[in-house]
């Protein structure tokens, strides 16, 4: 039903809300009222910032990863291991990554997966950068850390045969049963998985 | 948990977009870098169309309606019964009563309801206004279309007080059985309330 709004400013604050992903119409509106409730200085810091972000956000010349400068915090820092560099889709995987706490080596942002049916191909992700990165013989070992999908896995099959005669080692990241699930609710594809990916109980006790 | 992120910017975008109501930290990082797959002008046109919201909305000097003239396009509205006010909470009242296409006469937006709870007292409401107004002796009937809460019928009260004296019929909305609804289904308030406040049939004929 379309719906009439009083002012044409509203009208269009909504139409704008309701272009963010999973916002509809009615939630727009409530948005747009809320923005009404708020002083103009906190209107004006939210708009913004949001045209500053899209406006000055750059992208790490070396891992394609979002900062404020040329180079960021990560690459930057010389106590992390160079010679190690985890190849993830998106920005957000960097940041579940770093809140592991767990790894100590760079990344590389491929800027998504190759997914044929969402008409993205090799040519749109940051692969060809990653051979080049490699081709400088700093990178010793490459951690493929994708989505565990169809997608996903043509992504690493497409990575490893790129790396073809390059002196790197590739891994993958360990797929099993997460920690704290039952075993009887664990999915079978992923309790086979875990099964032939067995590791070697004593080595598991140095963790 | 602390969430780091890789760009100032960033963070400054998902505090904000955090901010507004039933957005949670991964919802507003979600759409802070969905902004970043946009293009400049389609974010710059969202966060100007929000500030422009704030900053140039008018609220109708008769009826407090938001509108972008000093008088609204309801109340301009020659072809409306000015004898007729319906009395309501909040704009989004006035566009479900306009959306119904049943009514013809002008509102009067309270901005709220009493609500001690919420410190909401009669003089932070547009109640003194709609007493100014009925005593032009422009009004021949208020509606009042409050929620049907303990506020809304304080809300009522107060106002039906208030017009003590003055020549004005003040109703309220009809409150019964839904249209759609099976009578078993019905809330024991509403149904006893609905054969209280029962119509006479070939009344109902003429709808």
């Amino acid at each position: 039903m379309l719906q009439k709004y009083p002012s044409v400013l509203l009208e269009n604050a909504v139409n704008e809300f309701a272009k963010l992903p999973g916002v509809g119409r009615k939630t727009a509106l409530r948005l747009a009222l809320h923005s009404l409730k708020r002083t103009s200085e906190e209107v004006e810091s939210f708009g913004l910032s949001i045209i500053q972000l899209r406006k000055e956000i750059q992208y790490c010349c070396i891992c394609h990863n979002i900062c404020d400068t040329e180079i960021c915090n990560i690459c930057a820092d010389p106590s992390r291991d160079a010679s190690l560099v985890c190849v993830v889709e998106n920005i957000k995987e960097v940041m579940a990554i770093e809140n592991t706490a767990q790894f100590r080596g760079l990344y590389h942002v491929l800027g998504g997966i190759i997914s044929p049916m969402d008409g993205i191909g090799p040519n749109d992700l940051q692969i060809e950068s990653l051979v080049e990165r490699v081709k400088t013989g700093a990178v010793k070992e490459i951690i493929l850390a994708l989505s565990t999908t169809m997608e996903g896995d043509t992504t690493n099959f497409y990575i490893y045969r790129k790396m073809n005669g390059l002196d790197v080692k590739i891994s993958v990241i360990a797929r099993g049963v997460s920690i704290g699930d039952e075993i009887e609710y664990a999915d079978e594809i992923t309790l086979g998985r875990s099964i032939l990916n067995r590791v070697n109980f004593s080595d598991t006790l140095k963790l």
